[in-house]
């Protein structure tokens, strides 16, 4: 695989870091689960939402580094890209520039990509909206870019605040975006799935009346941290 | 009633500070409205928002105040709490944490709370915008939060930039909240259905030829304050 | 046409200063377009958005100065206004009151006007969202203004970050907003269909089997730009 | 004393809620300390700062709440105050007004009151980054207000993030600002002292060669919470 | 005068729309009066800030409106700068690029240039510092823009919020920035001096024993508008 | 070298993954010109910036993850740290935390550490300032954080926007922060060479009479890009 100036890191067929088994044994859980088996971090800034409150991203990360409000470096990636992979976009987090758009994400869907994470702005959100292609982003913003600053492809970048590394695996879904880096994708997939069936129980436990606080082994627990509970009338 | 530490004043069974009759006055009333009855003041920030344009609650506060990116007190709360008490939770103004959830949202409804408005993060927003429990926040985030720091509870808290406390009427509606201090929530009910009725009557003229400009009696207004009307060719 | 205090050029009849096949000839364009054929400049904010992603407006500014949350200039340009203007408001870009609302909307589209685009809070959102009158703002506050506090019509403002001048054509989808300055209406208007032509030739040719990049001429773009592409093994 | 409308409490001589000698207790102790002793609440957002970072105020809260870009609220209360008032101010947290400025610092200090915090603007900053008194602010603003719109005087209100009840003390220093409720001074005041105290023992005992960590007792404590210490090789 | 692309007026030796002896008129005079005698309207962001507080500028506006994160047209605008000329540049209020940095500021020295407003970031900040040459700013920030896109000089630009025709006086100080539309100079001047008379007569009365509060004749003025005085025990 | 949980990469004496002489080749070096060589990428936010103008650092990076508003993993670092190691610590982008404070700081010189970056905010800020020590941080805010929480040292973190991996190398200056890959550091410090030698070539030059636009061979570029010079009269 190519990768583009100002690596630190080559790697190469970084998709393929994470088995796919693993990989597909993620898509259908929820992001917040995910994030709570990686000790609850990894989750990128609230800010980072899908077009669609129904769409949903699982993949490795294909990273790309833009020159603040220019889309070079992301037509490259977009061109060097194979199907399933997600672009995972260091923007710089400007939101007044719309740096993804309707031609670019139909040319995505024609290579079958997995989606696209933006930390900055993309534009056509009614056309990107109503297509089944999930598109994450900061913002909507129908100003476009230049394409004549250079940017890097498969480095490591920083997107919602979270550091991504090529091949880390990406999920995404109504809340939001959590990272998975790839050393560590089996192992959270197992506490994840730990954390959903911990749920259903306590679901199940709540419907015939226990209640979530003792359920959660709550009880004593606020006095243990120094909060006093008081009777009084007024 | 139990509170908990660091409170200011001790509160009883608050959510009897307003009769009745009076909260259920509320019900159906437009936030803007009963905004404007309150002189303008007691909204919180705009970015406090229903999770569903839909949703609408009002009811007496149970507040609570969380320590940074923590949701044990909001655990206390949620177990102290009685039908139709809404918590109204400062949780910092942090958007990226998701301090209410899915389980949380189960047990309220079980307990048949009023609904919750979060000055933080909350997630499951799928889960939370299609179920018919009403949830206000700041900000959607996967991020959840650890139940290892105290809190407060029954205490007067900021929410939104607007004080509230423990026993104050809160309403929301697609416009966002407004706070209604308990011992003025008869008077400011009255002063609502008189904007309401104001309305509708500027409505009904308007459709009979008037211009809004002259019912709010504006005519003479922008001179007296210094503004010039000159019509002049260019 | 009248023009209050503080004004710096004198408009008159500036709604025309555009020929109206001119400003026809922009209704069904897309935002992102326009701000293409502009030079990529002229594209408001990011955060002045439709209050439904169907909302579209296409028409002459009646440009407003507020005085921060007061809302009698707006007034004073709703009564002025005439079918097609579009009501362009800087208030001063705070999100935290609702200087428009549902009396105002109702107003507007007993007079046909075109439309309005505010820099700063509006209310009364759900009738406003399910209305057919097009606006455009900031943020959604419930905190109403005052009418008290002088401002100006008809003069240079700032808008979501551009400035606006009398008569000048903005034009809003639900990507955000565009203005286009009227002295270049027409030709701008050309560029806008060269840009649109020119899309659909490249989703065509992109159906046909070729790639993006190669469309765009970006073949050895990134290597003239110092952009590497290195293939390495782990 | 008075108090002006929309009030919840009525307030009389709030200031002497506060014994005179807890109240001089805190003036030479560091906000980041006695915040640490409410348990880490209680301090007002970052952006509350001082004109001038040897600015320090300590005194009791009389509370203001401005309207939106108007200071006729803080003008009577500057009429009401009485020596050593701190004159705790909700103006909307809008920056970009500058609310307070020369003359009525000039006119604060014939009075001799003990400071003033504002969640807004103030400007003519030169001079009162100058004067001796002590003025906090989130921000600098040349921009007037009018004074023409109402407000409260000595209710609660909300001050960066903050709950202030009137007689509530208040401490700013260069970190920023901490607010005490008045029925925990004495009790606040007694912690801040030991944690002075144990903050100096610290210090002490560092110089004599034992690190922060083992003094904090913090040796097993990541391990406990599941972090792991591994030591390898590249 | 030559002016670039996208231009809408064409103006000529705009620095002489205002009469030099207008200009020198504001030299000392402040932001915040200035501002006052604009009926408290056409003050820049709170944001734009001096890069040392003791700067002050004054003089006729040379526009610019760069791309995001390019500095082609600010340089081609320092290039076409006369002695006194402001630069003010519409930056797209990026703040995370430094546009404006030590070598220009070399240059623009070496002609005499009155001083440059950006509404996005410079660098070299502790040389522009001290320099005498004033630079006020939105940010500093050390990443450098390329100056590969185009721009505009001479057209009418929003900066800090406010719009800024070419000629249009801007002042600054410690406080922020203030615009003055050329047509208005003279007429705003008048009204400044009236306000700084009217504050120093102010300041005179305050210290013989009068009260700001009856000298602004605010007695009687928060009863009219809704405040009611009351006095109760506790 | 000891590393805790959540790791991607286990790094072993990453301290010297750069040579020390190029290390302090550096030392002297302005960000701006470090981040110009560095293709202008990898410089923090314009928000973190140092305590006090004159602090400068220049060090490998020791990094760090604390859970939001905790600071137990900042606490690991500083006792695993040796001397010249900056302390890179992404904590959340959350100001309002003090995480770093007196005590600390006070051990971090004892252990002749080279200094501490924080996306987050520090306390005791006017002993930070005017301490020997540098310390650069997104905000201060007095509120202090718990030691409950887990979290990860020497793993690649976000900091700022930018991905710091362990050993990267961080300098620092009053412009704020640039981040230098260990892999990249001798070339990128030939590089930065030759930009500060070039700058000095440039100021001579233009004090020799030439211009900075013909000096970077701007003629003509404006006009290849488009931009239109029109000389006209009103």
């Amino acid at each position: 695989m190519k990768e583009w100036c100002f690596c630190v890191f080559i790697v190469d067929e970084c998709r393929d870091y994470i088995p796919k088994e693993i990989t597909e044994g993620y898509r259908g859980l929820a992001v917040a689960n995910i994030g709570d088996a990686r000790g609850r971090f990894g989750c990128m800034s609230w800010m980072i939402k899908p077009l669609h409150p129904d769409m949903r991203l699982c993949g490795p990360a294909l990273t790309v580094q833009t020159y603040r409000a220019d889309n070079l470096a992301l037509h490259v990636a977009l061109d060097m890209a194979r199907p399933g992979d997600i672009l995972v976009v260091d923007a710089g987090a400007i939101p007044d520039t719309g740096l993804w758009g309707g031609l670019m994400n139909h040319m995505a869907q024609l290579k079958k990509l997995g989606g696209i994470i933006v930390d900055g702005g993309v534009r056509d959100s009614l056309e990107l909206a109503g297509d089944a292609f999930p598109v994450f982003a900061r913002a909507v913003s129908p100003q476009g870019g230049f394409k004549s600053s250079p940017g890097s492809v498969n480095v490591p970048i920083a997107c919602g605040g979270v550091p991504v590394l090529p091949g880390d695996l990406v999920v995404g879904d109504a809340d939001g975006v959590v990272v998975v880096p790839s050393a560590k994708a089996e192992e959270i997939l197992k506490k994840t799935l730990a954390v959903v069936a911990k749920e259903e129980e306590l679901r199940e436990r709540m419907d015939g009346g226990e209640t979530l606080f003792s359920l959660l082994k709550l009880d004593g627990v606020p006095e243990r941290l120094g909060m006093l509970a008081t009777e009084k009338e007024m």
